[in-house]
């Protein structure tokens, strides 16, 4: 465990410190099980009780809850920042690092490694990695076991690719990127020609070219583009078990939550959020700050920012008998409203 | 072929002998294609005609299907148990054993293990296979070509990881576990920090821990907790292509099938099942003896067991169209019926 | 590059020529994207007036759309077929073989190959591979890094599994078929017995039998039959993050969008399509050129052709919630409607 100051902190990440400079603080935790030696954070008003009973040495909070906790019980330091869960986010990655074993840059015995390819000195490429010709792999990369990377490929400095990642032909990652297990980078896009019933492949020779700072989950899969690219622009974050199709263009800094899927072509703007499971048909535009729900469908395009919702409400099994039984035949529902619409006009002149 | 006499299995498994205990069997087969060197079972009382016509020489049942059949034409060997379903799983076991080939325990030569993993003389580590710095793999266990098992992992005795799976850095599994082909445990959880549009990533420094008699899927994904740890319980059952998010806790004998989504931090009780698709939205608790149907989205806590439903119903395209028109304007049709209602009480007073 | 004159692509794949037969090609291009160079297509009659000021030296388009252009500004070739988007798909085929490098046939030395196992002298089997015992690989497959191929599976002549395969033990796959990266055919179905609370796992020996000219995507898996076999016809087309549950039975030349799942013992037909995310339960039987939307839940068996739906329509997230409030209580709405019925009945008697 590494002490750090207090002081060393703000220093290093901003914010108004209040209080003794000089704290040790061997790591971050959460306002109720933070310690004498932890700094912690609020950044959820509703949790400002717990706050004042943290026996945390230093407290990460904003000038509102500040200002709002002046008198309560909490003795430790604060440190007062605009953005407290930022702040706890860049602080708990500081101790990460300080705790974390160095890698050892160089390439293991086991990997098969193409002599054409271009492995920087400084990355490190685990057992059973199979990298093939003309690929580069830039500064401080970190390629985990099993992991393949196809010919021609390149992969931006201190980007990680975890165990049994697989990274396609020709297709690009900037820097700062993260690729989780299993994930698949770079298969064929779904393009058939129907001629007779019979399905025709449709080469697909388009690539994956993703920007920097961008995370892609467990299981993920994205398909190379058929004739031009698939594009995944910077900042953009993508967790688990999610589905991309070939051509899509992904806007930056857009998030999508695990289980999404997209169909092929779909143009999606900067700044999105995507609940787990949300659906999107091919060929779509979605504008920039488009937010749609979890399990959600999305099946024309949006162009105006807002958060969007579609799925049927979940009731107990005997209630949602009756309301899909209704919901089948909701067109006979309004004829009958019409009808006595009709009658009562009859009635009323 | 491993012949077997019936009295052998009934001491082993229990049950109701009735008819012949010398009858030698081969193996276990459905009602219908079962031979005269075959046991069957019944396990579904719908297809008790079947029973009456199977060539199998045993028959295992429960008690009033036996006496419902004690005069059907069927005169081979019976087997009365409370659960004849889960006697048939025994038996099927049983069988398979018997036919299995032994595996042989090592370390194949081109598995890369670090000096300081700890691995059973008894436990059987494939080709291609990684396990980093101080893992434990217990006796008997079997760990199939390109697995990987991150630095510190544990795996229980008698746990079976099949090829190409992903076991990160510290998780946990209990004896008897199966983990199939493309699944990763303890991927990153998605948490990031929004700052001014841009995501900050939160490190991930929870781990999985999983109990005992666990089986999770192929292509499944569970993710580590972010300060604290995912838990599945002992029992639980998790189909193909699921996502379990970071800091969920999954009760004992739960099941889920295929493509389910489970959003971060979600607590669910013992004995649940999930249909499956079903999505779970982060942070909600769902209480034990729950079951949620096939592509049902569950956005709230459920306190009380039973079934619980939400999907669209399907229909014909053309009445689809029709149906989601009127839904999407409901607010309209109930305006209707309340001036309608208004109208009518002018009349009726 | 490799120049092809137009004349023999004309004797290779039929059409009617129009125009100069030694235009030479260097590959096929979008309509608006297309160079001198190129062939470009017309599929989408739609797009005619992009076919007017395409670039391209020839044309593909069908007898009515080139009937339509009689006159038009274009003075390329032109090759008039029955189906401008198959004649496209393979003719992009041909240029990309013209321009692929050969793949050399071997084996890598890294890989893991048992002596018994039968791998054609003409097949490529690629750097940390395995392959277990009386495995068949036939003529000219190509089986890239990573893969695993268990005992005694058959893989049929000119079959490609791209890295990181796992294809399991007695599995069958046919003839020019395609795997990608990730994707996992024959782990256990998902069998268990209940007995009081406790699962009790079904041993799985079927096996998974595919046909030919079958593409299986990115991290999709197929379950391994239970008793019987899970079989997947010829010409069968399916996406990513596809599940496919034990003892289904998919008909010839259907196709699966992204992010399916069907469930267990589901029977389908021939010729059918199934949208992103469509969901089938288990033991269904579905017909022949039945086409269901993405997204929809079909809980049913369908016995008729044609296009099913149904899936909740999206909505700004505010209508949603008054729209899914009313849908939860829609036999209120019934019940008000019937009285306001009887009402009036009672005025107009």
């Amino acid at each position: 465990m590494v002490k750090v100051r207090l002081s060393e902190l703000v220093e290093r990440f901003g914010g108004q410190l209040m209080g003794d400079p000089n704290i040790e603080l061997f790591g971050i935790a959460p306002l109720i099980s933070a310690q004498a030696s932890h700094i912690t954070f609020l950044s959820n008003s509703k949790l400002r009780s717990q706050a004042e009973q943290t026996q945390a040495a230093a407290l990460i909070l904003s000038a509102s809850d500040n200002a709002l906790l002046a008198d309560m019980a909490y003795r430790g330091a604060r440190v007062v920042t605009s953005n407290p869960y930022a702040y706890f986010a860049r602080v708990a990655q500081f101790f990460l690092d300080q705790s974390t074993l160095p890698v050892k840059p160089g390439i293991h015995p086991s990997a098969s490694v193409d002599p054409s390819a271009n492995i920087a000195s400084t990355a490190t490429i685990g057992p059973h990695v199979t990298i093939e010709a003309d690929v580069l792999v830039a500064d401080r990369c970190v390629i985990d076991a099993g992991s393949f990377i196809g010919r021609g490929a390149v992969v931006g400095a201190d980007t990680h690719f975890f165990a049994n990642v697989t990274f396609h032909a020709a297709c690009e990652i900037g820097q700062r990127g993260i690729i989780h297990s299993g994930a698949v980078i770079g298969s064929d896009g779904f393009g058939f020609a129907n001629e007779g019933g019979v399905w025709i492949k449709i080469p697909q020779t388009g690539r994956v070219v993703i920007g920097n700072d961008v995370d892609i989950g467990a299981n993920t899969s994205i398909d190379r583009g058929a004739l031009e690219d698939t594009v995944i622009e910077d900042g953009v974050k993508l967790d688990n078990q999610i589905q991309i199709g070939h051509n899509c263009h992904i806007g930056a800094h857009t998030a999508m939550a695990g289980c999404v899927g997209v169909a092929g072509s779909a143009k999606i703007g900067k700044y999105c959020t995507f609940g787990g499971a949300a659906m999107v048909l091919g060929h779509l535009t979605i504008a920039d700050h488009v937010h749609i729900s979890s399990a959600s469908m999305v099946s024309r395009s949006i162009l105006e920012a807002g958060q969007y919702t579609g799925f049927y409400p979940l009731a107990k099994n005997a209630e949602w008998e009756k309301s899909a039984a209704i919901v089948r035949n909701l067109g006979v529902m309004r004829e009958k409203i019409r009808s006595l619409e009709k009658i009562i006009k009859s009635f009323v002149k």
